[in-house]
């Protein structure tokens, strides 16, 4: 089963450090609680010509699905459905079922009815989709989402403004990703280390990981924002992550870890403090 | 001139929606303050192939820099030097240099003498780099950063904890990149409208842009956490921008584009918000 997933996000307000891509992280979050696999984020700028180059590469990755955000809105930046046209060699038309999405918007915004001519090129461009793409209803604003199937692979386009992304994300990708998933989920808990380096953890880790190969270990180095309380040595994360179909048994393995690992710091002059496992 | 920039992030716990990306944002900020044009982001997971091969398709594309952040640290998920020098198709090797900075990191962390041999395996892979390879000092952590030139590029890899990445950054890349981005600075400044709709916006903004094209214009819409204030309507934000060598052209272009549009939108039937203009 095919549970890889790759993010591509369309801005360039996130390029010049303007914001923060907290879309990439909601749905990094999001897809790996319900068992997928994110293997990619990529961020480019509002250019046609590097939309459909970083779609195109993903394509080639063969995924099982692409997210992109931002770009779908009315003004002249907004180029990320023409960059998915030219990636896919597809052309760009009017859908009829987007259009009327839009319309409805506009006849509850302006409390009138509207006809397909009342609406401004501006409004039109948003239902003007690749060929073969579907639109996916934006409860939270306008623009209609956007799905298109190609191969093996569900190319998914979402807004860039943060609820409604996160609105379509919930009626129309959740379901997709959990088909894609299966039964798999994901599982992950933390112990917090300090007085030992992470140097010093690094062959402990070791150990452990050789003794559970299905527990993927990852230490954090971090810094607390009142590090007098701590001595001079910064804090460590030790984290557990696994993806498994059984919630008990991989509950049990994460724990078995962090109990091993929790052991071997304190035993070599750290401390520990654990925390319990959670799913998600 | 070449000053084009590109970020590859590496980290599992940045794909699993455990850490948000505020290295990147980080440097994208900076960076594009200092003149740079920030052309790509990406992120991959703790995985040698997958940072070999990302770091390859950003040399294809010819930036002046690639910074990449993690994965230099003592634990065996640290692959970036491994990742690079696959790439590179350069051999590991231990530096001296490198060698010398973290021995002295332990000497002051243990205070006392070590030697080379007093060094366990995971502290000397903090100093194994690609042959080609030099240190540079992190004056806030243990790991050093890594610079290799290659062609017209020049690849430097930082740590992944954020101080001891801004250390280095602000230490031994600032000066490169001032001398790559010569002259140029980057200059924006924003006003906030309400009381009309983005689709309404687009075709004032056409028509702002097509009079001023050195100046980008980009619309954000947001939603107040306290939507009663506003009506039913989000705000939205109008984002100007450029690129100049000379800041007073660059504030005066940047206030003319920003009145012709406040002045568009008041006369549409919405209201504006000035803020200053500021240089990065």
């Amino acid at each position: 089963m095919n549970r890889e997933l790759e993010i591509l996000c369309v801005g360039n307000e996130l390029l010049i450090g303007k914001t923060l891509n907290t879309n990439a992280f909601w749905i990094a979050k999001r897809a790996t609680s319900l068992g997928m696999n994110v293997k990619r984020v990529t961020i480019v700028g509002d250019y046609v010509d590097e939309i459909a180059a970083a779609m195109q590469e993903a394509l080639r990755r063969r995924p099982r699905l692409i997210i992109t955000t931002g770009g779908l809105g009315p003004t002249f930046d907004d180029k990320t459905l023409e960059g998915i046209a030219v990636g896919l060699k597809q052309k760009l038309e009017v859908n009829e079922e987007a259009l009327g999405m839009i319309i409805k918007k506009y006849e509850e915004y302006l409390g009138k009815k509207i006809t397909k001519n009342g609406l401004t090129p501006a409004r039109v461009k948003m239902a003007t989709l690749p060929k073969e793409a579907k639109p996916l209803f934006n409860s939270a604003g306008t623009a209609p989402g956007v799905l298109v199937n190609i191969k093996e692979t569900c190319l998914v386009a979402l807004p860039g403004v943060p609820p409604e992304m996160e609105a379509i994300f919930e009626n129309s990708i959740v379901p997709l990703l959990k088909k894609a998933a299966g039964k798999m989920a994901f599982y992950e808990m933390s112990i917090h280390a300090n007085g030992i380096v992470e140097s010093a953890l690094a062959p402990l880790i070791d150990s452990a990981m050789h003794d559970n190969p299905n527990v993927y270990v990852k230490s954090h180095v971090y810094v607390k924002s009142q590090p007098e309380c701590e001595g001079k040595m910064p804090g460590i994360e030790l984290h557990f992550s696994t993806t498994a179909t059984r919630a008990e048994a991989a509950r049990e393995s994460l724990q078995k870890v962090a109990a091993q690992l929790a052991d071997l710091v304190v035993k070599n002059g750290g401390n520990v403090r654990l925390q319990d496992p959670t799913n998600g």
